[in-house]
């Protein structure tokens, strides 16, 4: 959509410095910008807005005479609303492809897209503007909200119950069975998988990560809760709103993970542990088995512990070969008072 | 399945306390069974008998007056056996989808069900009662064995032999070239992947798991062997039978893992690296490359070692601080005996 | 297709032992080899030639009387050469399945295979002699080279440009949105993900990998650099030419990684970490946001150190009781000493 520096500066309430009649049309960042474009400079990237070419660049601080620039507080908070506004998503394309599969009693509210080889078994129900790319396949009796965006082969397992602009990247597998197993004499036993999963409004999940369902009871993820690629997510479970799951993580079975909380990559969460709201916890920690932890606890390392106590730990650690060193000077000495 | 806490009893050779006519046809945890379910307690669970909704509850010890119980020696085993009688798996519905894209000289037994846009490849056969799911793409000459459950969008690289009572989870990938090159100057050379790929009876493997063929000779999953999401199996490796593997954990080219093991989430295990049966791998932990492990092994940590080593390092690693004091201490005393 | 050892040694130019007749038709290794099969030993497997029951064998010293071997300086590198003229990769079936869907605009160059039920969006180009398997969606306006060959349920999402002789793995995802959001009172808010995606000539990519778009710019993966299964590559990621990188290894948004590098399985390497060109990162390790490595650089552990200090430091670590014990001697000595 085609506005002006001026538009902008009102949507986002700041102060413009230079034209306001300024054509801006589509984001990029300071070095790659071109004319038409909009860039923002958090303060340590101020020394780039100059060699900049963004038609209009959003800051904090600063003058730059020769640009014209937006003053705002949280320049890339300014940046991510503009963005929204001058780049709306694709609208849904309405209609079900002749080659989607549809079962019997199958609810597709208005605006729906649903693309090609895509299969819906009996009794769906998926709410509007709903859009459902190529080869998904939604079990039976599946709920699906409205203004979802279902990418390209994803498989939703029977009796899952997804919110409102809930958005799932391609490959992602939500609701299969829970791993568990008893050891019976020369075999093992599957533990019964006929639990449920819900997924909240607002949630995005990553491509190619799993969510399996409850075994008995649920797994849950909690609105605003936004999960990276190849992520795993055992069975029962429950994320608490707004967190973010970086890549690769694993939380076992029976975890439970606060609102408002930061999980690093790789990060491993041990079957039945509790993490509690506003916590962060560091790339490749490994939370132990039903540990327990407080709100807003800074964690790292394996097993994950207090990020203070990990880097004292680091520390003392890199300072052994010294500490053996003095050990062998101090064992001379007594040597020498002895003799 | 509608039956008696009486009929339950009978058939898990249980003691049966309270109203033999108490009608159970579903099963649920303690927390959330209402009326009809059955339940089990394990003995630490003993607490939430008395509270429970269940209709019936699997029980090891304990007298609940008000409750309809059933005595038996192993609860979370007999509840295995309980739902599986009272919730037996649903069916295969007989039939060719007529979206299936069905290849020459397929050989399709009896009562195998074919979903939607699934293709099958020429010269494939598969057993009776077989559900291959919507989307699945098997390539030529593979074999698929009976009562297997291929849920949708699996794919099966040309040649892989699969046995019965397989379960292959959404996503999963069996039969992909392993990773193998040469260097050559300035180029990369592909290893020749022409080996192949057996999954024996009754193994189940999670979803988004991928499992690379032999390059030469073969990838063997032995029978009863679960693995969990996410996973990922390299080229000739051999996972002996009744090993349990959780999510995200890789085995690298060439590895054998024995039977009856139990490897943690998140684990590595390095190229060549030989665990013998009956071992124990805790999640995280990283196996060195050509690493060799005695039967029943218990290992933790990278580079994995005995878990009673790890323990004791991190003990002394954790006293570091203390140590560092004493050393300070030490060479002060012996200032002053000096002076 | 069916050669003499003569020939084989023609066309490597080795030195021919035995019988210049034996036909050679496929590859095995020493172990499995049978008759019509060549087969290579390197030098550590030298004492398994004389058992192997292959027709032909490379080798690169020794005398085997009773075997026909040819001479060459590197086996392994020889084989591979061999293998690829002995056993040419399947040629693509030229044809586009009906029940293909392919958009407008498309462009499909000669030579073409492309399976049942793939999806290709308006203003799609693809090379010639691509093979393209089942269930693949490719989005709009993305540009797929010549001899590429995209296995079955790939996605591609809209605008990436892959280069000629790509293998892509099933399940394989590529151009997905990047993971960046910007927290606002009570929500997360969405980074802008409107960048685009290079994959350059003679990359491959293993199964169920993900590679996210840029956000804003590009994520580029260049020419000749392999990724294994299940790895994870950020948004504005640039990877160097012929670099290899081991399974589920992941890589944060904004990293660079060298040409000629090697990268272990279950890495993790942290947002806007650069690694330079031809360096060594053992399995497992994790590197910190943010470092620099220079070229040449080997490096393990997390946070990821030069292998020398942690093999150094594992060292200590594993000397710590004694180093404790030791110190409870001095301390009675100065005790002694004092009295």
């Amino acid at each position: 959509m085609k506005r002006t520096a001026g538009e902008l500066a009102e949507f986002l309430g700041g102060q413009l410095e230079g034209s306001s009649e300024e054509p801006i049309e589509n984001v990029a960042d300071l070095d790659t910008a071109g004319a038409g474009d909009l860039s923002y400079a958090e303060t340590r990237f101020q020394g780039q807005v100059a060699a900049s070419q963004a038609s209009c660049i959003l800051i904090s601080e600063g003058q730059f005479p020769s640009k014209t620039t937006i003053l705002v507080e949280n320049p890339k908070l300014a940046f991510v609303r503009a963005a929204e506004w001058l780049v709306p998503p694709a609208e849904p394309v309405p209609g079900v492809h002749p080659t989607a599969v549809i079962g019997e009693g199958v609810e597709l509210a208005d605006g729906i897209e649903v693309g090609a080889h895509v299969v819906i078994e009996d009794g769906v129900r998926v709410g509007a503007s709903t859009v459902i790319r190529p080869g998904c396949y939604i079990a039976a009796e599946c709920c699906v909200g409205s203004q979802c965006v279902i990418h390209a082969n994803v498989v939703i397992y029977r009796g899952a119950e997804i919110g409102n602009r809930v958005t799932l990247h391609a490959g992602v597998v939500i609701g299969a069975d829970g791993f568990g197993y008893v050891r019976d004499d020369n075999a093992l036993l599957k533990f019964p998988q006929n639990g449920y999963l819900v997924i909240e409004d607002d949630v995005e999940i990553g491509a190619n990560t799993t969510i399996d369902r409850g075994s008995l009871g649920r797994t849950v993820i909690e609105k605003g809760t936004k999960l990276d690629n190849l992520c795993h997510i055992g069975h029962n479970v429950r994320i608490g709103g707004r967190t973010v799951i970086a890549a690769q993580t694993g939380v076992s079975g029976s975890c439970s993970i606060g609102a408002d909380s930061m999980i690093g990559g790789q990060v491993g969460v041990g079957e039945g542990a509790r993490i509690d709201d506003g916590s962060v916890i560091g790339g490749q920690s490994g939370v132990l088995n039903g540990k327990r932890s407080r709100a807003g606890a800074v964690l790292w390392g394996t097993p994950a512990r207090p990020l203070k106590d990990i880097k004292l730990q680091l520390a003392y650690v890199a300072r052994l070969p010294r500490m053996a060193k003095e050990l062998e000077r101090l064992r001379e000495e007594i040597r020498k008072l002895k003799s």
